[in-house]
């Protein structure tokens, strides 16, 4: 955590964040329900905080990274199936065409996920994306996607462990792709990744040794209201904290608000252009629209991205 | 954890375990995996522990514990529902008739499970189950059902924490019905109990403020290869120490058993007719036929009761 540190006083451990209400919003509800005797005090073992992933924890332009990885891994493996040529998305994302791709829609685009995320094991599954992380480049940054993540976050995360929180990923992005970097990159472990998921198959492997062979199908989406459901289902507690950066997110903001006691909803609103990118209402990737609405009436926390942040990704390496 | 090591000596820390074959089994494991310089050495974050509830953790006869619990709240709530007069089961249940009750077969029996575990918020439901565990008592022992926990699977608990294991549920039980009571019962938070589950539907409720409603229709079966499927869902490690009981264990014990490095496969095998039950290959409930063959094939753990067991049930209180 030394470096975390050594950019801001000591005593600070958020200091990447500047000075302001965002900043002062949340270590004001830490301090509330950290400290014995407060009205507000929280048992350690029930501050739980869930944070969204793409847009929230790492950046998710021009598209989803994990999509990106779909598109490298159609690629990749386009060998393996000459049967893609007859398929109008899967030979644009061959010829990176990406026009194309997108032209596919949702379903198309939903088809290459299934594709690309099934028919290996769940360990094959685990190297493969490892692989990924360690080789792919960010077409505009040309970084590891793993270094594009949130430094300002890094540090949240850091800080509310350091005060008791468990932290959790709540996101729609696949489970077995970000368990496959999110320790490294955030220090959340395995089982406090949550995400949407594919149905597993448990058989015996080529060695007899059983395996979980990943299927196409889908079997839970950890989207808009899957969100609560799949934090009711893999937590079993209501979170105290949840950060988020879309519409998507909103309702596990509600979620965690609607608590009894002091609750923190927080959104990271991407305002800029420069460092990062600028979006909100008019975007398809990780439109905040409805949520932001609901922020200001509520009075929840909205991190403005441009103004908020010190810094965006941690230091090149 | 003072009343668990005041039956033997400091030094040991599972008083209630005979010394025999199934008492060193355990404790040469986890000395091998928890040694600095051993060759089987596994980091702390790896050791995972993954426990099957009914059978393992407390007793499961002559019903499952949750099924009486069904039962209880059909008899409660049958006031509320006149048409389930017309259902042969529920009827049954309602006058304490257990042969017509089991004459409906498992496809009734779920029906009953469904109606008593869905048309309420998911906070309701943990405040039934809560309430019922504090009320309720155990036809034969007359005892709260969560005082018929095994003392020596929760001093087995605690030694496992004690060496920096992660424990965790992994039953065919309900997800939220265990919940209710896992936490002060075995010291196992919600987010590491996984079990069966039904959907839940976000909604507002009547204050306006969201809930999650639980519907009838099932999501999840924890048990046969459920649980392997269920691990890797939920906890995305795959354990190193597993105990079960029954054949519907099978799946969890050589999922465990398949990996890389030192290994540990349990077996409780219920041989006490007078402090407990005696029952294993015949037996509808914790059925211990196939898993018991594989136990002895591939030289796991399994557990007399009779004759490993110094004690089985904490002091009645
Ligand atoms: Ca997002
Ligand atoms: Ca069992």
């Amino acid at each position: 955590a030394t470096p975390v540190f050594a950019q801001g006083s000591p005593a600070d451990p958020l200091p990447s964040w500047n000075e302001g209400a965002a900043k002062k919003s949340i270590v004001d509800f830490v301090k509330r329900v950290t400290t014995s005797g407060s009205p507000d005090f929280v048992a350690p073992a029930d501050r739980i905080a869930t944070f969204d992933n793409d847009g929230t924890l790492w950046s998710e332009q021009p598209i989803y990274f994990q999509f990106a990885f779909v598109l490298d891994r159609v690629k990749a493996t386009a060998p393996q199936h000459p049967e893609w040529l007859q398929k109008p998305q899967f030979k644009a994302a061959i010829d990176g065409d990406m026009k194309g791709v997108m032209a596919a829609g949702q379903k198309g685009l939903l088809e290459m996920m299934a594709a690309t995320h099934s028919g290996m094991s769940t360990d094959e599954f685990n190297a493969i994306v490892k692989d990924w992380v360690a080789t792919a480049r960010h077409p505009r940054f040309k970084r590891p996607y793993t270094e594009l993540v949130y430094q300002p976050m890094l540090e949240l995360l850091d800080y509310l462990r350091a005060n008791g929180f468990k932290t959790f990923i709540v996101s729609g992005g696949g489970v077995e792709f970000m368990r496959a970097f999110a320790e490294r990159a955030y220090g959340i472990p395995p089982e406090q990744v949550i995400g949407s998921s594919g149905a597993t198959q448990f058989k015996a492997g080529a060695d007899g040794k059983p395996i979980l062979l990943k299927t196409p199908k889908v079997e839970f989406i950890d989207d808009g209201p899957g969100k609560p459901a799949g934090i009711n289902r893999f937590i079993g507690r209501r979170p105290i904290f949840a950060f988020g950066n879309s519409d998507g997110d909103l309702q596990m903001l509600q979620w965690t608000a609607a608590g009894a006691g002091a609750r923190f909803a927080g959104l990271v609103h991407h305002t800029d252009a420069e460092r990062e990118w600028s979006y909100d209402r008019t975007s398809h990737i990780g439109k905040l629209d409805k949520a932001w609405d609901e922020a200001k009436l509520r009075n929840w926390t909205v991190v403005d991205m441009k103004t908020d942040w010190k810094t965006v990704y941690p230091p090149q390496k």
